[in-house]
């Protein structure tokens, strides 16, 4: 009765990025329907169930500070293996190079992942959060109907709310690629370093807001550099997050994404960079 | 005769990039002391090297999209191995992890890098150029006594010119974080993917910058994404390309730079992400 109310009482995104041990370093994982995307499961799952699997390590040193995820071939429903290896370790950073794979489908994610005992320095934040509005007086991004994963961000944007799509693209009417946005989990979830890992990859793609159409579009490389340590995130709890979420370019077939997410204080947390293809 | 006269012609920089095949997915290469920076070889000049290994490889397909380097361990002066995995290749996108090792160093190195067969498609470059004074009005930064690699640059500073670095750092004197420089090999040398991905490890530590005074720093992690196929990267040709860098954090240790740089005529042709620890 007890495992079973705390079962159903656990975050859905706990459970997609939940990982079995299956040896020193291989971990079996499986794809939550609840945050499945057009084709596969969400990225931003998908990668922070990688992270998992370095933060549940024995050997791993300290917190993340950078994290690149490979998208090299669709995630297929069903359970999948992550590999680990810890490739080096100085005295306080730890490198970790990290796969995903099914055994239908082989390898489809690769990562590399850096870890840092971080210490207190002398410190700056010329990256400031930009002024907007509060969440509270801004409307909620409507997503019924909309992907699976999105059911569980409450998404208000402050600049450059998504419009309703077009069939078509039009040439001549391009909208900007700059969009700012609160974001949160729903239902409220403390944020940790696999939450920020997700939500770093919940930026729409940047097509979308520029061409006001859906375009067929897939995250092919992402690298996200977290900004806090353990203490600073805890701190965060599980409001609001500001990030802003900006291209510039879009040429034969691939664009790219510029990232930044800060607390509602406005301390920064993260930056996070895409390539994405697109079919346009 | 032919062979030593073809050799001494040969730029410093293909010497410091050159590899030798070792067996299907190895290569052997060398540091270069053309190209040394405090302690190691500069981080642009071994990131290109294991770029070459995968565009020498007879399986690669198009062109790279993606690369991030992780500096695990400084490269120790001499030889060195380079191994290549082709771990997917689809029809038209190819995924590699690549690593670095010396016998007695162990494994310094590892990298991921996307190629791509690149296509024409709607295109849109939102991220444009600055406006700058022509690099041929600006002075070049006096590089004699400072690091090996150096003198092979020119650069040219349009916004934020080093100035003369401070015995300590004052707090109450911070210096903006972005410049502007035009930047091109001295002596020149037509623009590749080789040499662009060095020349986006080119830019100087945000935190020279900010703080005026030199830092212990070193980068950890740094995601390149190339924008042009190989048709416009050969219009590029030798001359000046324009950069910007930025940062927006440094804290407990770790500090971000993020980049930009665009051919004299203001095509995007890369932009790329750094993660420096920092000792201050």
């Amino acid at each position: 009765m007890a495992e079973t109310d705390q079962a159903s009482a656990q975050h859905a995104f706990d459970r997609a990025v939940a990982l079995t041990r299956r040896g020193e370093n291989a971990f079996e994982g499986r794809t939550s329907d609840d945050f499945w995307n057009f084709t596969g499961p969400f990225g931003g799952a998908t990668a922070a169930a990688l992270l998992n699997a370095v933060m549940m390590h024995e050997k791993r040193i300290g917190t993340p500070v950078a994290m690149t995820v490979n998208y090299c071939a669709p995630v297929a429903k069903g359970a999948f293996t992550i590999t680990v290896r810890e490739v080096r370790t100085n005295r306080s950073t730890q490198h970790w190079y990290i796969e995903l794979s099914q055994p239908a489908e082989g390898v489809s994610i690769t990562a590399t992942a850096v870890f840092a005992a971080r210490r207190e320095t002398w410190s700056h934040f010329p990256g400031e959060m930009p002024k907007a509005a509060p969440p509270e007086s801004l409307p909620k991004l409507p997503t019924r109907g909309l992907m699976e994963w999105m059911q569980y961000y409450d998404f208000r944007f402050a600049k450059n709310m998504p419009v309703p799509p077009r069939p078509e693209p039009a040439d001549n009417d391009l909208g900007p690629a700059l969009s700012h946005v609160w974001m949160r989990m729903q239902p409220e979830r403390a944020l940790d370093f696999l939450s920020l890992m997700a939500i770093s990859d919940t930026f729409f793609g940047r097509i979308f807001h520029v061409r006001k159409s859906m375009i067929r579009i897939g995250t092919i490389s992402m690298t996200t550099y977290f900004h806090v340590d353990a203490d600073e995130i805890a701190a965060v709890g599980g409001g609001y997050l500001f990030g802003t979420a900006d291209a510039n370019v879009f040429n034969k077939g691939y664009s790219d994404q510029v990232a930044a997410m800060w607390s509602r204080e406005g301390k920064m947390l993260a930056t996070s960079h895409q390539l994405t293809y697109f079919r346009a």
